[in-house]
């Protein structure tokens, strides 16, 4: 265990006229002593460090960023310290996510999130991009991210008994726009043919270089992408479920904006990503909402009586539908016949539960009395058909993946599902709809936040640091967008669960 | 030859869809297959590279810093340049002496020099210090020394056609306590028990990081000290002269605001100094002045007649004596039997060249009408006391050292004599007066601002910069203060040669 900073107790010999070393050189060489490490000194870190040295008599523990580029001396201290604060930063285009985790022992001090301040700007990364085009439109983005980072900061340092200036270290994960926006670089390539970020890997930094309020000297990872639509919180997503080093083979899947699919083992990693996202992330439908309070994440009918029953996240009244729960209500209609195989309302099966609305025919999930809003929350034919289109893209994905390595889905030793999707999620009702393939259940594992996760990883094991940096290299990156075979499989796919149900035997067929 | 600062011609395939690997990415890996090289790159620099590598077309030239922790990228070009402009500097206490080397070919495109404008904060070092203290004192003399390495480097930019911020190295060589000016790190430890620097040999740093207006990623090598007393103008000098290569032992003298003398070979240094210079850097007498325009650097007296004739650096009128004409002086007047032995005036020798001044019995060197101040150039029997302690002190640092290592002189191949002080130097009336040793006169080998060469060295191949933070770990620094045999043998040393004459064969002796 390295953790991307730590502390090194040293006792150098008081200087005297037979040993006249200058206190940074004493110092330098009680550390080559102590473990073999050859630090360097950042120039504005000479005269603190020398200062605090001297102040507490030529003994103590010296604060060291351990870099790619070699051991680094930031700061000295009278002892050892109990914390070392770092921040580990899932930087998401809606929503930050963090952790404060102490270097020294490894454990959560504090976790925290906050709205991503961008969104003033543009509510996708499309129009961040575009925002990013105009006059001081880079600097604006750059800024807002910053100032959300340091107000996160501040509140993981309040809960957790500390400065912010105290946190020592920060690992960030993120899709490639929003790297690129929080380093204050031009993300205009990342959306035109052929796709090329600025930086797939940048070396780490320290913090005060790009206005974070973190310690200056506190040295800033950022997961590292391969390409524009496969950025940083996908290799921690790798890296955070381990697939990279299990000799068998296992599936990653990760929907955020887009839906993000990696297969591999310990020898080799294949990737891809496409637009299947949005409609199950809540995006899409006109009740859509993001997994949080009043989202109904579960939906059962019953196929007899068609008595509906539904549980919100917080288990008050519904405000709308998160992904998981449109995926529940969907599969339901569905094996209630409510819904045809095309994903067209049936509204002659039940017309009470019916309304129409300015968009047309829209199924009532929660009446007005009965919602938080004091409006009814439906689902119309419009999100229907965008979750149809969503659920198609996704099998075509991953069929798509699977067959380009020459493997079947039995073939999966395990497929983790990643993020707020992989955890509300009930993988029995997204198999009913032809979303994931028909596998028992047991294969299918949530793995939570794990672009969190990996960035936390990375701070506390320079063995993980450098895996991720091997990852970059060892990810081939299937590029669906030019992919005739995905088209085919996705028009295959428009159907519940499939045109083919041969591939889904467990899913009941009505004729 | 690796120069401190270098380019290297790179071409890259241009993105595809099938090679989206990012701009510095691909930069990078064009570098690395292009000479090994895996480089880091400074968060600064990341946008401006990426965006020439861009508008270049992908191929162009890297420019290259050679730092000791690694090669660190810092920009890019359209192609190799003929000229890459580094500054050279002898950061002096009273002047700064600076070239600028073209580091593609090593050739000089400009000279200049300057006053230090800390001047005006104090006149010596330890003044210096003492203001350094104060409020704001440090920052002040910082700044101030800052600005005048601005000017200078505007000035040589000038004169060889570039803009000052083309500059993309400095090489810094100084004595201790203007290195840590210079770095605007606290000096106050230096002229303190025991003398201990805050720093000996710092970490290279950008020109930006203080303030300085060259390239901002220009890297900043500064020589390392090994001690209060010995700076790294003495590294440089070392450096400069070679001696640490050779096989013979030799010795270095550099003579500045103090004596520093070093002996030895390519396996083993000694190093001591003293406070013997003032007097003969023409600091301490009355008329004494800077070798420079209207100084006296040459006298002779006909030892029959006691005609005496002069020759001023410039051969215009004279101001006063430089410490090469101090030397010249003292020594005829001792040959022409106008002084004694023990340096005191036998005014019935020639009483009409004498006058009586406010501080005693002077001898008139130029009479106010032949002087260019319309003063007469006269030496003072105060200055001539302070001339015989700084020539005592100087023969019994020369002879503790030769001792301590149980040399004799005749085992010395050469003796280096730097600065100003080598260059003007008669060595034959040096040892005249018992100063120098009494060798053959090609022994003796004047090598110029070696302070500045030293710097010179550093900038143009690593070799060298490697070179001298080895020879820190070489040198051995004997103390003389704490030294009692140095006291002893400055005692025997206060006669003309000295008290055991037999030291001196070539010197004749009166009475």
């Amino acid at each position: 265990m390295q953790p991307f900073v730590y502390t090194l107790a040293v006792e150098a010999t008081p200087p005297s006229l037979q040993d006249n070393t200058g206190d940074i050189d004493r110092l330098k060489k009680a550390i080559t002593a102590a473990n073999g490490a050859v630090v360097s000194i950042p120039f504005s870190r000479l005269a603190p460090i020398a200062a605090r040295f001297r102040k507490y008599g030529f003994k103590g523990a010296a604060v060291i960023n351990d870099l790619p580029s070699g051991p680094r001396l930031v700061d000295f201290l009278a002892g050892p310290p109990r914390i070392l604060p770092a921040m580990a930063l899932d930087l998401g285009t809606t929503h930050l996510e963090a952790s404060l985790l102490n270097l020294v022992d490894g454990r959560i001090l504090a976790r925290g999130n906050r709205e991503n301040s961008q969104i003033e700007f543009g509510a996708d990364i499309l129009s961040r991009i575009h925002y990013a085009a105009k006059d001081d439109g880079l600097s604006r983005l750059h800024l807002a991210i910053v100032a959300t980072v340091n107000e996160l900061a501040a509140d993981l340092a309040l809960q957790a008994g500390e400065k912010k200036e105290s946190i020592r270290a920060l690992a960030v994960s993120g899709n490639t726009t929003m790297a690129h926006l929080f380093l204050g670089l031009d993300p205009a390539q990342l959306c035109r043919e052929p796709y090329i970020p600025l930086v797939n890997t940048p070396d780490p930094f320290a913090a005060a270089e790009i206005g974070l309020a973190l310690h200056p000297a506190a040295p800033v990872w950022v997961m590292p992408s391969i390409g524009s639509y496969f950025g940083g919180d996908l290799i921690s997503g790798i890296m955070a479920s381990g697939m990279d080093q299990r000799e068998e083979t296992c599936m990653l899947i990760d929907v955020g904006t887009n839906a993000e699919v990696v297969v591999g083992n310990r020898e080799w990693l294949i990737a891809c990503a496409g637009a299947a996202g949005p409609a199950l992330e809540g995006g899409v439908a006109r009740m859509g909402m993001r997994a949080g309070p009043g989202a109904i994440e579960h939906v059962e009918i019953d196929p007899r009586t068609l008595a509906l029953r539904y549980r919100t996240i917080d288990g008050g009244k519904p405000l709308g539908l998160c992904g998981s729960g449109i995926i529940d209500l969907v599969a339901c209609l569905y094996l209630a016949r409510i819904i045809d195989i095309r994903g067209k309302f049936r509204q002659e099966r039940c017309p009470d539960r019916f309304v129409e609305t300015g968009e047309g025919l829209a199924f009532v999930v929660a009446a007005p009395q009965d919602s938080a809003g004091g409006e009814a929350v439906v689902l119309g034919q419009v999100d229907l058909d965008a979750m149809m289109r969503s659920k198609a893209a996704m099998y075509a994905i991953l069929t798509t993946l699977i067959n380009q390595v020459g493997l079947d889905f039995t073939d999966l030793n395990r497929i983790y599902v990643a993020g707020a999707f992989g955890r509300h999620i009930d993988p029995r009702r997204a198999i009913t709809l032809g979303m994931l393939p028909d596998l028992p259940l047991e294969i299918f594992q949530a793995i939570g936040n794990s672009s969190l996760a990996g960035a936390g990883l990375a701070l506390l094991d320079r063995q993980n640091r450098e895996r991720c940096l091997r990852l970059v290299g060892k990810i081939t990156y299937l590029e669906l967008n030019v992919n005739q075979e995905f088209m085919i499989r996705f028009s295959g796919s428009r159907f519940i669960p499939h045109t083919d149900t041969a591939l889904f035997p467990s899913v009941p067929v009505f004729d």
